[in-house]
């Protein structure tokens, strides 16, 4: 070790000795951060810690692998929180949008006004992220979300309030297809999409009563069905629920926006 | 600060001043650290770095977002390379083993012998991961590919040889589907199999003459119609491409085992 005394003016009264005790302390400081820091040195890979099998977890719902699940798992509601409000969800939704701009893009309206995206609602273009903390990611709860799915007060997703202009710019007609209760939720659905700054969509599709306790699959099939019927040829298709994403034309392309708080069949 | 040199006999020559200066290079060391770590300081989320937006790249994948990509983007190979190797990946092809063994369990097979279940194999059963670092996650090279598959190397994915057996076990046919050529690479895939751990399977089902230069997915289709044909049952369907899962026939349930390495349309 070459570095003396001189090299280190600042610090003018310091003996050798100190000098090797402040470099000792140096070194023991950085062992015990990096111990702190959750056992992640920068030479360990990226995602190379994951206790409880919560990262392992996450990308199984994500590819439809873990179907059916009722609660985030108790060991992963820490995770889920962190991931949903620390910065990585918001990624991974900007890139989804990124994606599915681009293909968009490659994709583009035609002249007749009958290219159309579908769009989901709930944790899609609307995020349910506040009820859900507050709930600390908990199994369904129709009453309390209803209280607040009827508040209107669902922020907007900036990745996709972003992408659903674009969408509109490239002169796609843009439907909003939610399993939301129309009679219930239907004022309120619609306030919400205005004040986070989705204006201007083509139709705001919500369950009618004639479809109350149908699945998901069943009732937005149904509704995709009518508007294949009316010619409009669905370019792409985009919920955070693969129940979104299947059934009848379901689309040219389907999209999955990233959701680990709750599963819908 | 209540901590004084009569806190700490084994440093029975420090002054006050040393003691103030040991514990300012604690706090500096640690910042260091902290800095070196890649800025993720033990109150840090999961997940909270993603420098390139590679863990998104990674779940996009997954979720079958990002599609027709022919490498995997330089930005993200160091990330690949650590996924791949370092754990993360071997934990989440454990837990896909796991869920898919816990459906097999609830869905359990008749007493005649024609329930079923479809395995891929590159990189489902069998790991190309030793070829795809030595390539440094470059696009695909057909010559090469079929140079290291002859070599009947592939090492067995552990997790994937448990699941073949809870699956035989559990009184399944268990088929092994691949597009890899039969004529050029039957007999080596055989005893790589054998190798590996996969003995006992009830029949291996390569890509013959006629279907060359077609699709996996029509490959896989008219294969997977052949079984349905002679009455078996498809139960669950396991591959690590999404276009092994789709098509006819595709199987009661689909499971994706997590790839990064590459992307077959």
């Amino acid at each position: 070790l070459s570095l003396t005394r001189a090299h280190i003016p600042e610090l003018p009264a310091m003996a050798a000795l100190d000098l090797r005790r402040w470099l000792v302390a140096l070194l023991v400081g950085s062992l015990a951060a990096v111990q702190v820091a959750g056992g992640a040195p920068w030479f360990w890979p990226p995602g190379g810690d994951d206790p409880g099998g919560c990262l392992s977890w996450r990308v199984m719902v994500e590819a439809n692998n873990a179907k059916f699940w009722r609660a985030v798992p108790a060991p992963c509601v820490g995770y889920v929180w962190a991931y949903m409000s620390w910065g990585q969800y918001g990624r991974d939704v900007s890139s989804a949008a990124d994606q599915i701009a681009a293909y968009a893009s490659q994709a583009p309206a035609g002249d007749d006004g009958l290219d159309a995206w579908v769009l989901d609602i709930d944790d899609t273009c609307l995020s349910n992220l506040p009820y859900y903390q507050a709930k600390q990611f908990g199994a369904y709860d129709p009453a309390a979300f209803k209280a607040w799915a009827s508040r209107g007060a669902c922020p907007g997703i900036p990745a996709m309030v972003r992408l659903f202009w674009v969408l509109k710019g490239g002169g796609f007609r843009v439907f909003l297809l939610s399993g939301r209760d129309e009679e219930a939720l239907g004022a309120s659905t619609a306030a919400n999409l205005a004040a986070a700054g989705f204006a201007g969509y083509d139709r705001l599709i919500l369950r009618s009563a004639g479809y109350r306790g149908q699945s998901s699959v069943v009732f937005k099939s149904a509704e995709r069905r009518r508007l294949a019927a009316e010619e409009y040829r669905i370019r792409g298709n985009v919920g955070d629920q693969w129940s979104d994403l299947q059934g009848d034309n379901a689309g040219d392309r389907v999209f999955k926006v990233p959701n680990p708080m709750y599963f819908v069949p």
